[in-house]
This record gives C-alpha cells, sequence and structure tokens, in this order.
C-alpha cells in the first residue's frame, strides 16, 4: 500500500483521549481525575428550554449559518462587550466554531505552513502542540516555570524568536499548569509579538474560572486586536464539553481566512449546540452557573488538601485557573519495580504502543494507577517535553469520586513507596 | 502583518455555502433549490426520546469516546452487516464523525500531501476539492460525461493516473450530478486502483435515495475494503443536517492514522447528535423513515415536469439519485445584459469578490436569480471545471417552496430571455 501522508507521522492522539480509552477497557475504573470533563450536569434551565425548541423550531436539526447562528452571534458581541469592554463586529469578527478546539485548529491552519515557528508556553495543552505539527509547523516551547508557581519565562521568550516565527499561542488559564496570566504578562506578549509582527493565539476556554486573581481576556487589549485570535469554549463554563461548540474572536481580514478552513473542515458548528450556547448566555449572561464556581473551589481545596498529604511524592504548585493541578511526580520515592510481574507485563504493553517520546516515568505511573489503582490520570509528557515527570490532575469529578480516586492512589503508592 | 500558509491562497469556501450566505443578506429569498438540506422536520420519534435523554442521561453533556459512542458504532456495524452483508469490527473499522465532511477531510489530510495526484470525477461535491488542495494534493479531473447520462469517462480514468495517484474519491449518488454508480462502475473503478494500488473514498451521504437503480456501497467489494475508505452520514437520511453526526469505515491501519487528524480537530463527534443516530438506526434500522423516500419522489417528478418547461434554457439529465439535478444552461437563449443597470452592478459586485476562477456565466446567473428573482440556485463552477454552465437545482426543500421558486424562475427568465 502506499503511503501515508506524512503530517501524521510525527503526531499521536493526545495521551489524554488514549488513558481514556484504555480506561474504558478496564472494570472499574474511576476517571474524576482524567480527562477534563465537569461532572455537572447540563444546567436545568438549558435542558428545559433546549427540549421545548427540538419539539418546536424548525430550524434546529438544518445547516445554521457557516459562520454560525446570527441570534448567537450577536449575543456573543453583546455578552464580550459587558465583560470586557470591546466592541465586536458580530458579522464579521466572530465564527462559532464547534468548541474551542476547531478555533485553534481553523486558526493554526490557516497561519502556519512547514517551515514557520510557532512559540508555544510549555507544558501545553496537547493538541495545541500537535496541531501545529500538522499543519507542518513547529512548536518552539518556552518553558512555565515551576519555580515561579507556572509563570512563563519571559527571558527565554525573546530568545526563543526568529525570522521564522509566526505566532505565540498559550492557553489562558493555563491547561495543565492553572496559570492564570496577569496584565502585565500579557502586555509583555503583546510587545514582543508587536516587535517582530506576530500572530497571538489565546484558547480561553477556562476564561470564568480564576481563583481570586483577575482574569485578562487577550481581547481586552487594542493594541493587540489586527493581531489576536481569541478561542473561546461553552464546554466547560456550561458543561457542554459533548455539544462541541465554541466561538472565535479575529479581525475580519484574519477571519475570513481561518473560515475558509472551517468551512472544508466542518461546514458549521452543530446547530442544536449553538442554540444550546444562545440558551445559556441568555439565561446566564456569560457567567457561569453560580454554582459551578463553587464547586470547583469546594473541589480545588479538596484535592490540594489530598495532594498535600502526599507531599512526598508530589510537588505541587497551586493552581490559580482552571481546574487542574500539576505535581511533579518525586520518583525517588517509588519504586516502580515493586510492582506484580503481570501488572508490569500489562503496562509495558501498553508502554510499547506509543512513540518512543512518550515512553517516560510519567506514562509509566499512570498507566500503573489506571491498571494497578484503576484511577485515571493524564501523564505530564502529554503536555510536551517539559511536561515529563508530572501528572496531570483534574478536579472537575464529583467530589465523592475525587475523593474516592485519592484513597486509591494513596494506597496504592504506599504499597509502592521506598 | 506575516502572510497565511499558503494552502488557504487556492481554495475558497464552498460557492454553496457563499450563495447561503448572500441570499440570507437579502430579503423574502426562496431557499428552496440551494444547499442541500432536506426540509423534513426531525422524525417525531427521534425527537421525543431525543428530548427524554436530554432530561434523564447524566452522560449526554460530556464528550463521549473519541472514535465514537460505543453503543453506537455496535449498531452501526450490525446496520451494515444487515445491509451489505459485511463484518465490521466497530470497535476498530469504524469512526463517528461529525458529518460525512469531517470524515473525507479527516481521510485527505492524512493521506494526501504536496505533490500527491487524487483523481476526482468531476462535477464533484465543492468541498472535495478544495479539501484535496487543503491538503496540499492537487485534484486531477475525470469527467462524468453528460452526454453519456454522466457516467464517468473510464477510458480517461486510466489515461488520468500518473506515479503520482495515491487515491480516487467520489461521492456516490453523485452529488451534484445525480449519478449512480453501478456494480461493473465500482468493479472497474477498483480494478485500476487495485492494479495502481490507490486508496479509494467514497462519500456515501446519499446512500438511501436513488430512483429505481440498485446502490452499491464500495463496502460491498471485499476486494477493495483494504483501500477503502467509505464516508456516511445522517444528515440527510434522518433530517440531521444541523447535527453534524455521520461516520467513517475503513481498515483499522487506515482508521488509526485518520483518527490521528480527527483527534486533534474535533475530539470527538457531538455526544448529543451521537445518541440522536442512535435512536435513528433503533427505530429505523438504517433506512430512511418511509415516507421520506415517497417525498423524494414526488419533489422529483415535479422538479423534472418544471424543468421541463424550462427545456429551452435547460438541458438536464434525470438524476438516479441523491436530490439534485444539474441541468446545462443555453446561454445562447438568454440576454445577460437586458437587467437592469442597478441589477447588474449588484451582480458585479458580488462576483468581484470571488476568486476569477469562479467568475463564470453560471455565478452570473445564479447571482441574477439571487438578486433579480429572490431564488437561490448554486453555480455549477462550484463543482469544479466540469461544472461550468450549469446549475444545481437542489429538490430537499418543500414542494410549494419549490413550485414558488420555479414560478419566480420562469417568470424572470421570460424577460431576458433571447
Amino acid at each position: 500500500m502506499k503511503n501515508f501522508a506524512s503530517r501524521t507521522e510525527g503526531i499521536e492522539v493526545s495521551l489524554i483521549r488514549r488513558m481514556t480509552l484504555w480506561a474504558k477497557e478496564e472494570k472499574g475504573v474511576n476517571f474524576a481525575l482524567g480527562q477534563g470533563i465537569p461532572s455537572f450536569s447540563l444546567p436545568k434551565e438549558i435542558k428545559e428550554k433546549l427540549c421545548r425548541a427540538i419539539i418546536e423550531l424548525p430550524q434546529l436539526n438544518k445547516y445554521s449559518c457557516g459562520l454560525g447562528d446570527l441570534a448567537l452571534r450577536r449575543k456573543i458581541a453583546s455578552v464580550l462587550r459587558k465583560l470586557y469592554q470591546v466592541k465586536i463586529d458580530f458579522k464579521k469578527e466572530i465564527l462559532v466554531t464547534s468548541g474551542a478546539i476547531s478555533g485553534t485548529f481553523s486558526t493554526i491552519l490557516a497561519l502556519i505552513e512547514k517551515g514557520d515557528e510557532v512559540i508555544i508556553f510549555c507544558p501545553a495543552y496537547s493538541s495545541h502542540i500537535e496541531q501545529i505539527k500538522l499543519a507542518g509547523g513547529k512548536p518552539v516551547f518556552v518553558p512555565f516555570l515551576e519555580e515561579k508557581n507556572w509563570r512563563p519565562d519571559f527571558s527565554a521568550l525573546e530568545k526563543a524568536i526568529s525570522l521564522k516565527t509566526k505566532a505565540i499561542l498559550f492557553s489562558n488559564p493555563s491547561n495543565p499548569t492553572g496559570f492564570v496570566f496577569s496584565k502585565k504578562d500579557i502586555e509583555k506578549i503583546i510587545k514582543i509579538a508587536r516587535k517582530h509582527d506576530l500572530f497571538i493565539i489565546s484558547d480561553e476556554t477556562y476564561d470564568f474560572l480564576t481563583y481570586k486573581k483577575k482574569f485578562w481576556s487577550l481581547l481586552s487589549f487594542k493594541n493587540a486586536r489586527e493581531r489576536s485570535i481569541v478561542c473561546f469554549s461553552f464546554s466547560k463554563k456550561y458543561a457542554m464539553t459533548g455539544f462541541r461548540v465554541g466561538f472565535l474572536v479575529a479581525p475580519f481580514s484574519l477571519l475570513k481566512e481561518i473560515y475558509k478552513v472551517f468551512d472544508e473542515a466542518y461546514i458549521c458548528a452543530p446547530t442544536i449546540s449553538q442554540y444550546s450556547a444562545l440558551l445559556s448566555l441568555q439565561i446566564f449572561g456569560g457567567k457561569p452557573p453560580s454554582q459551578f464556581q463553587k464547586e470547583f473551589e469546594k473541589k480545588r481545596k479538596y484535592t490540594l488538601l489530598r495532594l498535600e498529604k502526599l507531599k512526598s511524592f508530589f510537588q505541587f504548585i497551586p493552581p490559580e485557573g482552571a481546574y487542574y493541578v500539576f505535581p511533579k511526580v518525586n520518583f525517588k520515592k517509588l519504586n516502580l519495580k515493586k510492582i506484580p510481574l503481570s501488572l508490569e507485563k500489562k503496562v509495558e504493553k501498553k508502554m510499547k504502543t506509543v512513540s518512543s517520546r512518550f515512553q517516560t516515568n510519567d506514562l509509566k505511573l499512570s498507566l500503573l494507577l489506571l491498571f494497578g489503582a484503576k484511577v485515571v490520570t493524564i501523564p505530564g509528557i502529554a503536555f510536551g517535553p517539559l511536561g515529563e515527570n508530572h501528572l496531570r490532575i483534574s478536579f472537575g469529578g464529583e467530589i465523592d469520586q475525587i475523593k474516592e480516586a485519592f484513597d486509591r492512589i494513596e494506597k496504592f503508592l504506599l504499597k509502592i513507596k521506598k
């Protein structure tokens, strides 16, 4: 048979999804700390109105306008005006996407090609890295510094720029580190982007979720608008991960190129999901349901408490935003050889199915926890080379499930500690 | 500002979507003959069960497994076994996609790269052509022969193959010509594909809709399975265009590469849509609701009758499948200059917004019909160079809307006839 395109050679299905797939093959697994899915139900108000619309609205089963339903785009613009005091032309500067991932995907394919470099703060959301590679570009990693509470190494940023650099990409709040960029941080990025004429792509999926620290959207910075592509999501804010709906904001000159890619890959975001998104904005006005924020605070507190108890194994920075914590594993305290042969074999078998760049100790530990403790965690290497030796722990799950997961992990780690 | 990626330079948003967008800027437009949207409501049985599920099922708002919900994949395999007597491993050979378009998109990005050629029967579905270009490949057009009732020119097929050819791509039933490939036609394609070791990508979105002619899925041909990627959709069969859900079937060795692209672009198909798809298969067993077929037959008959009345302007082949007819325009009978200056100017203004390859007489006529008669049609050039001088007429709309649209067209054409 003929070869595949070389573009898929270097990329892999995200370890986030692979861990989930592997976990689904097992029985009795606790998923609470794994893939970033809020455990909440869809808010009741949305459910009820959505059902009425399914029965009554004749257009809900049909394609929407390719750029997105006009009423939704209008509402998005009005919400953004309220949240960030920005004026967005809803007819030309908003593209309703199929989740934030399709926003970054379409953007990267429209902007990046072979030979281009994209600066990305690392550890970074796994798909951002792979999307750059899929487009033929090279991700250039600038570290988040763990010793500085995950603040990016801005001195490394300027040094990382070459003539080939085309864009700076980051998620804010950051997945997986939980770092939230301050106003000054973003101003620094903008200054550098302007100096070197770079695009800035910001994934603001977790915009609603910071703990005490103020969130600054890239949209708020007028002097960056001409070069900014800001991707938003309804997935986490309204417990709609399965609905696949989000949006991006960009100047029309960029958006029209991005829309070309989007059109050929998606046609439009799901209409029923767009309607749910419109409902969510009408009901909650761009803020999350009030109990979500409270619940996340409770879950964060509990998770950090449990990690604190395991501090000989895990060193961690309390996240400023999102619902992840990204502890560094103290492998010196663990004896990974102190496990039954059958478990060892099972883990080794899975390790061999991923490319060598992923065959790290943290993947091994994640697999041990999956098969040995029946708990899903995401290995740090999923988030790029600078994620190695970490685990990503989501606290999006139910609190009793989080408790159960930590009980299992604790028990397992005590068995293999040195 | 820095350049965009060159991959979007040569591509354009489908004229199908652009015509729709332009039409939405106008008042009082009749959309019946435009974008291929069945006018049916979502079947009542699906609506009711879907609403119950939205209220009751806790998983419906969350990401599904990346390859697709397991129950849905299992059901798809069982339906395919019944329809085509094929045995599909639902765990490894099915990927639930976000509409057929994401199936062909992910496939083409996984297989095609710069320098590769893809044979495509033309006139062809617009997005297939652009997807090939987006991947860096070159579409090589093999004509459907109008004088032979749109049967492909098989002698040209073999001649079109070069050392760079990697795949043959077609939709069956064909959009826009309505041609349905016979068993022998497909056997011919397979023979050539095997001889030259080519992939075969078949888009079977309209599999359920043929008029008297038997439909043969590429899946039925065992000797092609190793090289076949077959993309299906729930959009048209169950009036779910807005749900964005379909699936593809391919050998695992191909599917795992295609899934890499899919994962980075989509994560998963919308869960709520997957559940609707599962309901549709449970209720209708892979066949369309019985009234759909009858309605389409009625609409087809009526549409052809109306076209027959306009035969001095339109020469057409009755479609064997799908719900499109692709008449050739007899421009000699029309005086495109016999229009008011204000209309002329409006049309010219839109013409200038598309690339030169689209600035054809059929686009001009489509725009005249849009602005002059308030009716959407799709210009033939949308479907590749061999589509020029044609219009695509959908008969997916309501029959009274189709009637109204033809009344308007008739009136307008009589005004500008020579």
